[in-house]
């Protein structure tokens, strides 16, 4: 791993071991890729405002998130397959997450067994914690079943994907279908509808505003929204009592031309006002891209892309590395804004506009 | 069409097989083409606003325009000597609409006989709408003449261009002069004038309000206006009880540095708030664009280039592609925005500034 | 001059035939050229705001300068050394400004004799007007000389430069020094000042508002101060009775990160409101810029090295083309824009902001 | 230094001499290095407003600065290791900015014994200010004893840096770790503190607003905070009755996405209003840039990166030349703004936004 310095080196590093087909699936967006191109660039955007001569005596990294402290405001996103970027798949993911004090949200997607996840990523006492994200298109007895199964291996909470009632035009993608291996597959998931009407009747297995209140009445993890980005949609969210909210533009794979996540967080967090616990990923590449998605009011960050890459070229060890660079320039991030704590963070060390 | 994901993707297979002049004389634009290049980023730029878990069960894509109900809110917009591109030219644009459910507009530049354009496109029950397309520089005689061509042949809509009392100074096109084929000529355009004064008496003969208004008294059809632009004229034309309005700059190939006609759409339909059936036209290259336009108060959008760039490469069936590819984008747009119908949009779909 | 369709084309003709020197002589401006960029730019993003369906019958392009009635809003800018871009230098840019009944302002640093350039501009009863530009640097007696002169030989005013107290700081021209041939010189223009003090003594020879009132005295000829760009600078000029301003930024060659001219116009003609004649220079390529600068409260506009461009590649014949595409560019930006005259052009004929 | 002309020409030659770890070093910024080009290009954004015909007479360029009147706003900033970019090092520095009447900081990690470059400094009597700059995370017995010694040496003011509590995430420069020859080294600097915690303990050791207070008790000279850029810390400077401040962010070396200093300065201009000197550095490349940081309400400004390349590649002379470049650019930028003298100059000489 020599000669990488900073998240851009292990994409780099990922593009030279993975086949196109693995790279546009990975690291495509939808359409244009125009918003997948917006997300890194909004968090640069930010201006840092930090303060000098600060007492950073005692400094940590610690956040709370649904009633716990945890080292490290930081999971890896749920990603799908991740066997194909690498044969360890999510199970060095979780290995590596759990090393670095970091949580993990298995994908509903995954090509890992959740049972084997959860052991590896459970063991380890310093650990962040353990989701898991669910689409709900499907069957619901099914859909029970499975939740049943996540309860019992431990994961913590529910990450109800909300922002997937079809699938993104992802173009990239669609010029290397059929290139995945046959043994990489959803071990998990369902097949999904298919029928008449609009987007071949997909859109009307997707699940809505009433399938919320059933997923609440059937499970006692918490369960978190992901893919909510509209103010009216997390008043809605927090009027049902759930756990928190993820704001996400799926990485940029869904629907093309949506903002940058580092510029619909601060109006969601208008109006969460703390009721629940918030969440952002999308472009987060940097330290300081941490510092500010607390400063605009989440509690904590989820990276997707970057784990990928360090997991393609270097496995579990590739994933550490990520999330230590991560570590390392938050804390930097952290001591040079004078902050001692991620819980000294306001919204006053951004500057509004550039000054 | 292998490795086919998208319109720009049609547009490089157009360029591979059209020589220069036919490239220049449909893709170039005015001047500079700063209008060219603003049409399309500026759909890009306005960011969409989804809502999510929203009931999309009987979605559809219908649309209404001068009290028709039609499947699907595009036309093909009117373009000149489409023989050039390909020598199947109207009539395979025809063809290819009506078999994507989608309307067409032809040119008064047609290089193929309107009778038999009309006959193609009005066979397919499940077709869109059929108007066409005329300038009024010329002989009213003359004119009076082609109108009553036009009605007889089904034809149910006239469209007056007003954005071109002269022609654009297009360089690259003039770059090119003379390559055009002898064969490839307009079956139904009278010669323009030529003379003293301004633009060398061109602009002498351009139509005014008045030419509109015995127009009017002239055929049973509705009119729309193609290349209003200005709220002050769009005032006008809903004072006159016009069919409808087309917001264009022409695609770029008149008056250089013109707004992108996606900036100029909500300024136009403020001023017409559904009195008048309104659309766009100008750059719209994706299915989101569509959604935009609707968004922003169009009925309907007209698509051009892409359309010729299908032909050009592919015949009848390119262009078919073309326009289902924009209706499958359109539809995942629909879905991913949380509406069921084209009705269910509304300006709160989109942010007013990047957020 | 085949394959020529705008003054770009003329700007790569002249790049090919001009040696480095010359070139970065011509084309060179102060330090990092922000502002000789800015200039044509700015233009470019004044968005058209047009008309449609207006009459345009009897259309031309007259236009009134102090108090005389010319053929067309525009002059060649004063340029030192023409000889030095072709040997045919001011006689033949003067032949060709008459030709196309445009005006020219020599300048004071003319290669040509003023009185063998006067003959040739003033025997074309279809010209444009004459002006003579001086720098006021210098000696009062031979100042006061070289202005009998002026007025002997027929030129109608005079601009005097006022924002060129000491030379600019031109990085490109600098790394080109001694390039001139021995033969090119300015034959009316003396030698600057030299001695201690800020800029060498050079700033203590610059002229200030007593010499203006001081040249007044001492000429019959109306006095336009050329290189005002602040609005009270402009309110000052008005109380002393001059007969016009030039916004201008020398092209760029004098102080860098000045704004464009485009955005310094409208501020200094809110202050004139039409007590003096205004024109404008700096980055004018195209006829839009043209209508935009009239739109923008110009009575006229200089053009400078694109008339350069065409004299270096093709003598008179080349300036006669550059502004023989100007003037139908113009034309047609009238006509596009629903003007039949100049006058006619209003500030409602730009839109405020990108709409 | 044939065909030199300015400051850019210098950054080549020296990116020709140097090898890469000595580049990475003196040229590397923070991370994405975002700030570090957030620097320059901030300068040229703001616009220039001159006036015309102002009375030049007797002009000169001195400044004010603790109670002293010097020859040049301007001082060579701290920089660390001179003599890794050239064996004559901070000497050579010294030497080439007395020659030029401007001011030298002496960095804390300066590779030449202080005394040593005092003597060169303070020679000649046409010479700027000679400060030191300090980190403070050390032992306070050999702080005391090195003030001492700057004291002794005939320093006339400490420069405490604020804004490094911690060093930055310097990416490029970390790809060349170990690359510095192990004979340059800072003769006057402590080891960091080392252990766990934040940073692993070292912004444990970074100094507070104590510790201000401690140093002001301690020291006759001035002391200048270098790094403050936030208006409340200026506020609590200005209450301690410190000499001043140093609006940086370090050169973009320390927390990158800060905005630019010419964006700050301002801002902390408003709170300090006279009360104490102020200076900025970051990304002067240019007279023009000078003379904003007078416009925008500094009193002087430092010069880094400039001076280090003319080093770099021609010693004391390549410096002597940098300081030439930037006192003729700012001549000229005085004599063409309108101002004789830097005290002439106004926030009304900018404009406000671009107009």
């Amino acid at each position: 791993m020599k000669r990488i310095a900073n998240l851009q080196d292990h994409e780099d590093a990922a593009r030279a071991v993975l086949d196109d087909g693995a790279w546009a699936y990975f690291s495509g967006g939808a359409a244009d890729e125009i918003t997948l191109r917006r997300n890194p660039k909004a968090w640069q955007q930010w201006s840092l405002a930090p303060r000098v001569l600060q007492n950073l005596r005692g400094g940590h990294t610690h956040c709370q998130l649904l009633g716990q402290t945890w080292p490290f405001p930081l999971l890896v996103a749920p990603m799908a397959l991740q066997c194909w970027a690498h044969p360890d798949g999510e199970a060095a993911m979780a290995l590596a997450a759990a090393s670095q004090q970091c949580g993990m949200v298995l994908s509903h997607q995954t090509s890992t067994d959740l049972h084997t996840v959860a052991q590896l990523a459970l063991k380890d006492p310093e650990r962040g914690p353990l989701w898991f994200q669910l689409y709900a298109h499907g069957d619901r007895g099914a859909l029970l079943d499975l939740i049943q199964q996540v309860e019992t291996a431990g994961y913590e909470a529910l990450v109800l994907t909300v922002d997937a009632p079809v699938s993104g035009a992802r173009d990239r993608e669609r010029r290397h279908a059929h290139s995945r291996p046959a043994h990489i597959r959803a071990v998990h998931a369902q097949a999904a509808a298919s029928g008449a009407g609009l987007c071949q009747g997909l859109a009307d297995s997707a699940p809505t505003w009433d399938d919320v209140a059933w997923l609440q009445s059937h499970t006692r993890l918490p369960i978190l929204l992901k893919g909510v980005t509209h103010p009216l949609d997390a008043k809605q969210a927090a009027s049902l009592g759930l756990g928190g909210l993820i704001v996400s533009n799926h990485g940029g794979r869904m629907l093309d031309t949506m903002p940058a996540t580092a510029d619909l967080l601060p109006r969601v967090a208008d109006e969460v006002q703390g009721q629940m616990a918030l969440l952002v990923d999308g472009g987060i590449r940097r330290g300081t891209d941490i510092f500010k998605a607390l400063a605009l009011g989440a509690d904590a960050v989820l990276v997707g892309r970057p784990c990928i890459y360090g997991l393609a070229h270097a496995g579990a060890q590739g994933v550490a590395h990520v999330l230590r660079l991560l570590r390392d320039e938050f804390e930097i991030a952290l001591a040079l804004s004078g902050c001692a704590t991620s819980q000294a963070i306001t919204r006053q060390h951004l500057w509004a506009s550039t000054p």
